[in-house]
C-alpha cells in the first residue's frame, strides 16, 4: 500500500459556514507515493514531440458526484492524476442529515481499491482551495499540466438556505477559484485550467444560447462580446463571477482557460465506477443536491409521486455522467490556447422537467411501476414557461458520442434506484429550500 | 455637542489583508444621537403623502472621496444622513505611505464642524458591513429609506498589488454588497438602494455601449439582456460581480436598486465642502488611488511632466464631483420601483487621456506653467486605442445639469493642486502596480 497519510497544519476546527474559519477546514493532508511516470496510452503528452510522459492533471473536488467519476475516467486513460478535496460535500451531508442513495467509500478506500483493481495510482491532497499555502504546496508537489475545477460548492439550493450558505457559496468557489488562478500563473504558466461552469449561467433568454460569446450589431457596428448571463441563485451567480475573472486573467496573464458551461447530470455508473462497489459514485435525490432525473427515478422507485416545480415548463439541457467524463477528457486532450478563454456549452439533450416527468413515467411501466405525478408550488424564482435553444456543438467537433438519455433511463437509473430504494430518506425529497423565504438567521435541521 | 461615542465590540486587530480578519477590522462604533425629525425640504418624503418626514439616507463608505461629498450635500439638502464606514480607506494611506493632498480631518471633527456650522446632524456607524451582526445594528437603529453604498475598495491598482490583496478587494467588495441585500431585505424591504458601479464594468467594446441593458436580434428572436461586461481589473470585476448579484435579488426578492455606473471623478470642491476646512474633501494624485485627471493637475503644479500610460488613446467618461452628489440626490429622489433594477451611466463627457492631456497643458499655460507630457510604459492590460462612445441621458433626463471639465479646470483642479503643492510626495506619483506582474506574495512598502 504507497498511501502515506501526513497529519499536518490545522485539525477539523468548526463549520464551514462563516468567512473566518472557512478556509481552515479539514486541512489535514493525505498523499500518495508518486508511480514511476513511464505509462503510456491516451494521457500521454500530445503536444511535446519530445519525450512521452502522461499528462498530469490535478481534479479539484475530486471526491464528488463528477469529480470522482472524472478522476477513474482520467486514471483509466492513462492521466497521472492527483486528487485535491476538503471533503467538505461529505460534511455538508452530515450536517443536513441527508445521505448518498449508494453507499460511498472513503476517499482512501475508493484510492486504494482502485490501484489494486488497476495498478494505477491516484494521488491525494486533501485540503481547502481556499487556504493558499495549501495550494502552494499541491501545486508545486504535483506539478499539473492541466487542472480539472470542480471544487465549489454545487448546489443552487444549498446556497438559498440562509444568508450563511450565501455567503460561503460565493466566498468558497469565488475566492477558491481566484486562488487557482493565482497558483496556475505563479506555479504553472502553461497549465490549462478546464473549469466547470453551468448552462445555469445563461439563465433563459429569449434568443438562442450560444457557447460563451454572440456577435452583436448594435448602430451599424459589430462586435463579438461575452454573452449575457442572468443567473439565478447565489450558486448559479457564483459561476458567472468565476467566469469573468477567468476570462480577464486569459487577457491579462495569458492563462489558458476552458469553461465548461454544464447541463444537469444524471446517472451513475460509468466503466470505471461499476468495476467494484468500493468504487461506486454517489446519488442524490434530496431536495438540496439531487438533480431532477435523479430524483425522478428515486422518487418513482419508492412510489413517490413525482415532484414537478410549478408548470414544468422549465427547459434545460442534460446530460449523462458518462459523457460530462469523456468532455472532461476531450477539453485536456485538446487545450485551449495561452490567453484563449474558450467557453463548451456541456450537455447532450434538452428536456423540460414535464418532458422528463413522462419519460420516467413511461420508463416505469417497462418495470411494472406506476409512477404519479404531482406540481408542488416552485420553490424557485424562475420561468416556467419560456422559449430555450441552446448551441452545444463544440464537443460534438471534438468527437464527443452522446449516451441518449432514452437509453439509459432504465439501464443506469431507474434499475439503480430500485436496487438501492430501501435506503431512501422520504423525508429529503420535497424541497425545502425557499427562494423567497431565505433570511438572514441560520437554519439548522432538526433530527 | 450631541456625539456619543460607544466603544464596544472588537478592537482594531490586525491588516485588513487576509479573510479571516478582515471583518473584524475596526468595529469601534460612534453613534450620534438621533435628532427630531422635523425638518422638510427636498429630503422630504415624497412618495408617503401622510406625514412629512425626511428622507433617511445612510452612506456606506460616507468618510471617502465621494462619500463624504455626498453625505454633507445630501444633509445640506435636508435629509437625514447617516455614515456607515470603517475607515479602512484611511489604514490603506498609513500602509502604503500615501497622503491625501489635501488635509483632511477626522469623521469626527468632520461631522461636528459641520453641525456647529449648519447645525444638521450626521449619524455615524464605524463597523465593516462585511460585519453582518454590525450592519443588522445599523440597519435596525437607523431605518434607512435609502441606502447609497459606496462602502467598496475603489482602486484597480490597490487590486492588482498583489494576491492578498485581489482576494481583499472581490470578498470585501462582494460580500459587503451581498450583506447590504440581506440587510435591506431582513429589516428594510422598501428601502431603496443606491449602488456605485463602474463604467469600467462595460471595457471597451466596438459597439455602442448602453445604459445597462442592450436589446439584441439575434436569429429572427429579440431580447433586452444584461449588457454585456469585460472588466478589466479585480477591483472592476467585483462591481460586475455586484452588479450581477443585485439584479437577481431586485428578481427574487423585489429589492429596489440603481446601479450608478459612474466614469471617472474628479475635482474636489463641492458647496459643501468648501464652507470649512474641517470639511475638506481628499484629493488623491498617488498610482494607486489617483484618477487620471486629478493626478495630471498635481503633476502640472510640481512640474513633474504628465505621465500617459501607453499611447494615450484610452478613452473614459469623466464627471466632476459636483455631479456625482447630484446624481446620487436624483437617484434617490426618484427611486427605482420595487423589483426593479435601473442601471444609469453616470458620467458627462468623454475624454482620451491624450486630451486631458492637452487640455491640462492648455489651462496650465494660463497659469504661467510650462506643462510637459510623457509616455510611461502602460501598467495596465487594456486597448489603448479603441471606440468609445457610452450612452449616458437617463440621470440628464432627471434633471442633471452638468458641470463641464472646461469650466471646472482651473478652479477646482488646478488652482487647488498649486495651492497645495507642498504636500505634494513625488515618489507617488508614477504608477506602482502592474497589472501582468502581479504575484502571490505579499507586497510591502519600504520607508
Amino acid at each position: 500500500m504507497s498511501l502515506t497519510l501526513q497529519t499536518s497544519v490545522k485539525p477539523f476546527k468548526s463549520l464551514p459556514l462563516n468567512r473566518k474559519n472557512a478556509h481552515k477546514l479539514l486541512s489535514v493532508r493525505a498523499t500518495t507515493l508518486q508511480q514511476p511516470t513511464t505509462k503510456t496510452g491516451s494521457g500521454s503528452d500530445q503536444t511535446s514531440g519530445q519525450e512521452s510522459r502522461p499528462t498530469r492533471v490535478m481534479v479539484i473536488g475530486g471526491d464528488g458526484y463528477c469529480g470522482w467519476a472524472t478522476s477513474l475516467h482520467l486514471s483509466n486513460k492513462n492521466y497521472e492524476v492527483a486528487i485535491v478535496d476538503n471533503l467538505v460535500r461529505r460534511h455538508f451531508d452530515h450536517q443536513l442529515g441527508l445521505d448518498s442513495l449508494t453507499p460511498i467509500s472513503s476517499i482512501h478506500d475508493r484510492i486504494r481499491r482502485w490501484r489494486s483493481l488497476t495498478e494505477k495510482d491516484i494521488s491525494l491532497y486533501i485540503g481547502d482551495v481556499c487556504d493558499f499555502e495549501f495550494l502552494s504546496e499541491a501545486f508545486t508537489s504535483f506539478k499539473p499540466d492541466a487542472v480539472v475545477h470542480f471544487g465549489e460548492q454545487r448546489s443552487a439550493p444549498y446556497s438559498m438556505i440562509d444568508r450563511s450558505r450565501a455567503i460561503y457559496t460565493q466566498q468558497n468557489n469565488v475566492l477558491g477559484t481566484l486562488n487557482v488562478l493565482f497558483a496556475i500563473k505563479e506555479y504553472s504558466e502553461d497549465c490549462h485550467l478546464v473549469k466547470l461552469g453551468t448552462m445555469g449561467e445563461y439563465g433563459t433568454p429569449n434568443i438562442d444560447i450560444e457557447e460563451g460569446y454572440i456577435t452583436i450589431t448594435h448602430n451599424g457596428r459589430t462586435d463579438t462580446l461575452p454573452y449575457p448571463k442572468q443567473a439565478s441563485s447565489f450558486y448559479h451567480l457564483s459561476k458567472v463571477h468565476d467566469s469573468n475573472n477567468i476570462a480577464f486573467t486569459c487577457k491579462a496573464w495569458g492563462i489558458r482557460a476552458t469553461d465548461l458551461n454544464q447541463g444537469v447530470v444524471y446517472g451513475v455508473r460509468t466503466e470505471e465506477t461499476e468495476m467494484h462497489e468500493e468504487l461506486y459514485n454517489r446519488f442524490d435525490y434530496d431536495g438540496v443536491f439531487g438533480t431532477a432525473l435523479n430524483r425522478f427515478c428515486v422518487q418513482a422507485a419508492v412510489g413517490h409521486p413525482l415532484t414537478v416545480y410549478g408548470k414544468g415548463g422549465q427547459t434545460r439541457g442534460y446530460l449523462d455522467i458518462r459523457d460530462t467524463v469523456r468532455c472532461v477528457e476531450l477539453a485536456i486532450a485538446n487545450p485551449a490556447k495561452r490567453g484563449e478563454f474558450r467557453v463548451f456549452n456541456q450537455f447532450t439533450e434538452q428536456f423540460s422537467v414535464n418532458q422528463l416527468a413522462s419519460l420516467v413515467t413511461k420508463a416505469g411501466e417497462k418495470l411494472g411501476i406506476d409512477v404519479q405525478t404531482i406540481s408542488v408550488p416552485n420553490p424557485r424564482v424562475e420561468a416556467e414557461e419560456h422559449y430555450y435553444n441552446a448551441k452545444h456543438t463544440k464537443l460534438i467537433e471534438l468527437g464527443l458520442e452522446p449516451h441518449l438519455l432514452s437509453d439509459s433511463l432504465l439501464d443506469s437509473l431507474l434499475n439503480f434506484a430500485v436496487r438501492f430504494k430501501d435506503r431512501v430518506d422520504t423525508k429529503q425529497i420535497m424541497p425545502s429550500v425557499s427562494w423567497r423565504k431565505i433570511g438572514v438567521k441560520p437554519k439548522t435541521v432538526s433530527a
